[in-house]
């Protein structure tokens, strides 16, 4: 009798997408997994269909159904939508972890081969700068939001944590720019040093996101699981795939608590597409992780250590990383994987359990202080004038308002009160209004007649205020504020 | 006639910062560099002498009254001070310009040895992320504001095509994140095309900051200079150090209109401080560039080759460079340096000439639109409520107003009207409020009246106008926001 197929929505894409996704079916079906395939369109087919989004309805359905995913790569033809359609299935399934193994291969030939890389960098894959809330303030000053949550830092951190059980893996390195960043990268340094002790037998440290970058190029092999908030992230995956071989081997995949999606990194090559010439490597790559996702690590072993000796004996290898002028197509590469099946490689695959994902509820995130006061504002002004001049406009606004002017800031930097040296000035100054003293009320009165009273003075174009929870001060200094 | 020397603040910093000062300061005298020493403090001992800043204003003075500094690495000691003296005398002096060289040395083994890595990374230094404004907008929720100016790009990237001039470089890569931050780093991309026809003979590429750090793994010999943003390039630069041999090794300078300031990039190695042992080349190498700086490139070529043929001769090295075993100390090292001046080794010094720094009024950057519209507000609330209700007790509230709601986001996807997926969502909702019509005017008072109906209803803590400039919305679209 056979085993039950598992449905799994295959999206074929663009460019050498079809051929790629064609070979990866064919060696899974091959190496005895057992999967049902529904067929789901995305990227520039839908695009040019009229589908701003580039993913048709009947896709989602289909993933939502299905609770997974392998996808080709996907284009965003030019003049097509304003999101691509990989940021909007990521968005739209909330696939918040972005797992990206990175290991030595066997025949691939790299300034770093022999030493032994075998890691996996997880990447937070829908908050901080990726939220995408961005401003034009003045004309020619642009504002993007960093936006980094507890609960955001506390589920990426856990199923790093969680992952790192799944691969018997004994080191996790949460790697931030705390330092600078004291708040909004300060939250995940935090929340790590928080959960860690949940995981006994998984040795804890932080590293700084610049020097985790130089010692992934000094001594990669020390890094075992390594976690990260998603611009960094963004770039030292991409660095870490360089130093086994590059984006054209590199499989991924993109938890949530609903679904989760498998595919390559690289993207769709249009200049060899159709020509039978494509890698299927990555792709494949990234179906064995979808096939240990959803438990069937004989299939996926069996299928791993076929590429790995494939990749070994340097037969049929494809034109990226065969010796050169050796290159063949997908079609031999394709059937020298299925030749080898059952065999195995000197490389041995990693022990695999089942990843447990973190649990959590499906409300509002919501966590009060038990004490709030109000501190005052920051009113960030548009202006061409001197800061002496400002400073002394704007306190003539505010006399006998609730609110005095403590400073102003310009990139960050105080300006007034002069506090010396040289700053190139901008149209974009920062001003840090103060109540009398911190009120636990909200002041949302005392701001509108602040408001209102600066009504064709001054022109503002953004307004935060100041907090404190907890008797904490949830606002930064500016360089050189007292 | 003895040439007149040039003044120039020396900070002999922390831990091994004393040694390998001494060491640099020998060499320069011995190779014939003219240069008058102003000691200055700055970093440990000034926190420990109750100066907040680490920079006491002897020292601010004689930076200012030099224009020049050679620093030693500084400590920011625990539980002293919010910023570091490091990024006190970069924004005091607005050193805009990180430069940060990267080359195959002689003797220094690395992975990509004989591949003649000959590049220079320029970071902009002042403004993007590194503003440091940073909010906690709900107890659990931070935000920082990256903050990236036309005038602020401007700047770094004339500062990178003149460097790349007086080098003789015939290639600059400018790298973003532009295809996600359209406005903040799309920012460095537009003006990188508006400016780059400025610069016939340099020829302008733009790559994505991910795909840059893959390609420096890649393929790093194809690079030339690279410029990029602040978060980028403190990335990028450490991983480009670690290439050729790591920050042991790497100089830097920090360029502003005012002053310049030339520093190893290393820390100050507290655990064999005073132990005679410490590897002055970094510094040594920034000592280099500040002679080429001030127009001494005889010296500069000099004492480069010194310390060229003394790594591959491979005699006196210091412990961390040496062959195992081999190592000497800082004075061995140092005398080996001065012993091989005049002699020429196999890779020859650059050719270079003077820097022309670009020129900037000393005024406040304005630049007003032609036109201005003001199309609504984004109000960002604290609230555990799902969207629904959030949305049904917004409308209530705004009944009567001059605005609508348009939708809600949290972290940037559209959550109410429901675009359907799954969101986990936080306590830190956006909410588009839209005026009837895009008006000329600012709408303060329409402003005004809005947050005083809010009042005790909704509790909000951030709001932001959604301006358009000349017919343009500068403003983002959410995620799934039609």
């Amino acid at each position: 009798m056979d085993t039950p197929r598992t449905k799994v929505t295959a999206i074929a894409g663009d460019g050498i997408g079809p051929e790629v996704m064609r070979a990866t079916q064919r060696i899974l079906e091959a190496g005895g997994a057992r999967i049902e395939w529904e067929n789901a369109i995305a990227g520039g087919e839908a695009f040019r269909k009229g589908i701003a989004t580039g993913c048709p309805q009947e896709t989602l359905d289909s993933i939502a159904s299905t609770g997974l995913a392998l996808k080709s790569p996907l284009e965003t033809p030019v003049g097509f939508g304003e999101k691509s359609a990989n940021v909007t299935l990521r968005k739209f399934f909330e696939l918040y972890g972005n797992i990206r193994p990175v290991r030595e291969l066997p025949g691939i030939r790299t300034p770093f081969s022999g030493r032994h890389i075998d890691m996996v960098i997880v990447r937070e894959n829908v908050e901080d700068l990726y939220a995408g809330i961005e401003y034009e303030q003045t004309a020619g000053v642009a504002e993007c939001l960093k936006l980094m949550s507890d609960p955001g830092c506390e589920r990426i951190l856990r199923l790093a944590y969680a992952l790192a059980r799944a691969e018997g893996r004994s080191k996790l390195a949460c790697s931030t720019k705390a330092n600078i960043m004291k708040m909004s990268e300060g939250t995940m340094k935090r929340v790590f040093e928080r959960i860690s002790g949940d995981y006994p037998g998984i040795t804890p440290s932080h590293v700084i996101i610049d020097n985790c970058a130089h010692q992934l190029v000094i001594a990669p092999e020390q890094f075992d699981v390594v976690v990260t908030s998603n611009m960094n992230g963004d770039i030292i995956s991409d660095l870490a795939a360089g130093l086994v071989g590059g984006l054209g081997i590199a499989p991924s995949s993109n938890l949530g608590d609903q679904a989760a999606m498998f595919e390559a990194v690289h993207g769709s090559a249009p200049q060899i597409a159709g020509k039978g010439l494509a890698n299927p490597t990555a792709l494949l790559l990234a179906a064995v992780m979808l096939l240990r996702h959803i438990g069937d690590f004989a299939a996926a072993g069996r299928i791993e250590q076929a590429v790995f000796v494939t990749l070994e004996e340097g037969r049929n290898l494809t034109g990226d990383i065969a010796a050169p002028g050796a290159g063949t197509g997908t079609d031999a590469y394709t059937d020298q994987v299925i030749a080898n099946l059952g065999r195995i490689s000197s490389m041995p695959s990693r022990d695999y359990q089942p990843v447990v994902m973190p649990h959590w509820a499906d409300e509002v995130w919501h966590q009060a202080p038990a004490a709030r006061e109000l501190v005052g504002v920051d009113l960030f002004l548009e202006s061409g004038e001197a800061p002496e001049a400002l400073a002394a406009s704007l306190q003539q606004s505010l006399s006998g308002s609730a609110f005095t002017l403590k400073m102003l800031s310009n990139r960050g930097t105080q300006v007034w009160p002069p506090a010396g040296g040289h700053s190139f000035l901008i149209d974009h100054f920062q001003a840090r209004l103060l109540l009398p003293a911190p009120t636990p009320g909200d002041a949302d009165g005392e701001i509108a007649e602040l408001l209102g009273r600066l009504a064709g003075s001054h022109r503002w174009m953004h307004l935060e205020k100041l907090q404190r929870f907890d008797g904490r001060d949830a606002y930064a200094k500016a360089q050189g504020e007292g």
